[in-house]
């Protein structure tokens, strides 16, 4: 493989979005437009659905100011998506598809931001590539608030929801803690594999103001161990605070937030209720004859909460996008940019790129070590903080306009 | 009454919490501390039940640091609660005890930091130092999201939950948007009688990213109606989101949110199931066969987001509690303050304090005026984003720890 290679560039987002998934984005876009290699740069519209259906925006045409505005723009500002790629041995429709797009557009590098199963797509277009003999620079650029990429110290994305997560429960400790009569609050937060989000809400707790309880899905969920968990808590103080991870569950592997569900509620109109796992938990919790239960759903906030953003994150998120590219300049494929931490000479936090094979990438998940969680399994001890911390940090200064954030606002001129 | 008047004051939180309600509580506070007539600061724990309880805390005892904290620190510091006073012509055995330890303490100055209820509260304990002739001076101090409170243009607390409300719904309105798939979204949020919070929702859908759909407890509900403007906005682009107010009701007065409890939802412990509007809604447009709803409740956030609030609305939720010590120094009572709306010479937005007849306060409701909103019922008119947008101005500099927030720490050293 030459190192010089020129052609343009695709980039696509994928899955969940998160707050800074637009920095990186942004990474890959302003650096590949700065890079005379680099022909022409295209945003895939909702991630590889847009190179399927040839639906790409020429990001040439885009105004320079809104771009750079993307830094602080929550969610994937080039549409997500969810679809999963068969194996190409199997069925290669897509692969062919996708190669004519390539073709079309004398496609030479592509960079796909997303998490395991974006890491996933990616590094079968990679390898599909590689087997057709199409030369192209294939590099996966992480982003993922479940922080649960393998090989990588952390994921971009995870440092804001984090932020979001234990400011959001400091307050929610103060409100929750008001009133003279008895109060339980139950704080559901995403991750169904991976309990790194809601973990983060220890950090309040270190604060002295966060939940008594955190349950992780690293561990079994025992309704009783649970329900004693609460008694103890709530006899001292006349007040509880739980936060649970979406993902817990119990020995037999069933999800805990499945159990709500089970008996099919109805309501007036004849309509099954929606009920997330904290409705589920505070109404175990009402049967055992608590006063006043409250269940809170961080649901898409905390993935979305761009004005909570850690400016480290963000800072983070767009040298991982600007890298990617980079690294695909000087010859770099197959692999997906990650972080490692390191130490500067009076012991501070500092954030480098290394490299990760997407093989390795694709489909594999980090959990939470388990020495990190304390024995009971009901919250964290402080080697998860001294690793937590130093990903929050920073508040961004974030445009305005009427006292409100302004996003981005994109053109999306239509290659064709 | 003699304009100078010796002894000691109390202040006392009463009522739901907001996140500039301890910047009130810090007017009052400093200024009396530092106030040569005001013997002793007290602070009542849990409103009016401190004071029956004879739980008072030496704010005087406090560092002034901590105390400072509060202009940032959410929730009630002091403690609230819900605490209906009967009338004293049918009991008066609270107002005895009230007045008793007004003596024990040589209380002379009152103040009370509530919404609603509290300023009922704050009446009739005016009103009976009247009767009996004890010369005390009683302030009511306002706060409530809900903006409800008559007579006042806007209350502290609004600007912040407002704020907060305009902000996460337009990154809600990113993330909603997202795939490629279709996808509608209910917020449910909070104010049962008045429309004002969740009318802030309609800030962020002026600046091009917010709810399709708005509805107020202002005007009936009407669930074919509902059903048919969401089709409609569906067809068009795919998406919808929808703002609701916790008390939209339908033509009987009957509440929405309880639609979904009639039928006592039960889950596979056989507890009941908790559901709020949101889900209950989210059930509805189920049912008509929309693919993806997703129900989301601000929940307990939209009152405690201090990382959220409004500059604007700390400072004016600081200056109404220090109006409240100064006027009752110069010899007024009675009195809750309020504010008043004006404009400076460049046609600026500025408010100024007006006192108001705590009776005239007590229990009446402000709502939002009837031409603010549209002829469908479904959306705010630009008046009401005129009225609301100087209101939610501003991003206070928060004091941090380990990128945290500092909330105040106070020692609460009750007084003997």
């Amino acid at each position: 493989m030459s190192v010089s290679l020129k052609g343009a560039a695709i980039i696509g987002q994928s899955g969940g979005p998160t707050s800074v998934i637009n920095a990186s984005a942004y990474g890959v876009i302003r650096t590949a437009l700065d890079d005379p290699n680099i022909t022409k740069v295209y945003g895939a519209a909702h991630g590889i659905r847009g190179v399927l259906d040839d639906v790409l925006y020429d990001m040439g045409q885009e105004d320079a100011k809104e771009l750079e505005l993307l830094l602080n723009t929550p969610s994937s500002a080039l549409g997500s998506c969810r679809y999963k790629l068969k194996d190409s041995n199997a069925d290669d429709t897509d692969y062919k598809r996708i190669l004519e797009i390539f073709k079309k557009y004398d496609v030479r590098y592509f960079f796909y931001n997303g998490g395991n199963d974006s890491m996933d797509t990616c590094n079968k277009i990679s390898k599909y590539m590689q087997k057709v003999g199409y030369e192209c620079r294939i590099m996966g650029v992480p982003k993922t608030i479940d922080n649960d990429l393998w090989g990588t110290d952390h994921c971009p994305g995870y440092g804001s929801a984090a932020r979001y997560v234990a400011t959001t429960c400091m307050e929610i400790y103060q409100d929750a803690r008001v009133y003279d009569t008895g109060m339980l609050c139950v704080v559901e937060i995403m991750g169904r594999h991976a309990g790194w989000l809601t973990a983060a809400s220890s950090l309040a707790t270190a604060m002295g103001c966060g939940p008594d309880l955190i349950y992780l899905p690293e561990r079994v969920f025992d309704l009783d161990a649970f329900k004693a968990d609460v008694k103890r808590v709530y006899s001292a103080s006349g007040k509880c605070i739980v936060a649970v991870s979406e993902g817990i569950h119990d020995k037999d592997g069933k999800l805990i937030a499945e159990y709500g569900s089970a008996n099919a509620a109805v309501d007036a109109f004849g309509h099954k209720q929606l009920g997330g796992l904290a409705a589920t938990l505070a109404g175990v919790l009402l049967a055992e004859g608590y006063p006043k239960v409250r269940p809170i759903e961080f649901s898409l906030l905390q993935r979305c909460a761009a004005h909570c953003a850690s400016q480290t994150d963000v800072q983070e998120a767009f040298a991982a996008g600007k890298a990617a590219v980079e690294c695909a300049v000087s010859g770099i494929t197959d692999k997906m940019v990650g972080f490692e931490r390191g130490q500067d000479e009076n012991g501070n936090y500092t954030c480098s790129i290394k490299l990760m094979e997407l093989t390795d990438v694709a489909n594999a998940e980090k959990k939470i070590p388990d020495e990190w969680i304390n024995a009971e399994g009901n919250g964290l001890l402080p080697a998860f903080q001294a690793y937590a911390l130093p990903l929050i940090q920073g508040q961004p200064e974030r445009p305005t306009e009427n006292g409100l954030p302004r996003f981005a606002r994109l053109k999306k001129v239509q290659a064709r």
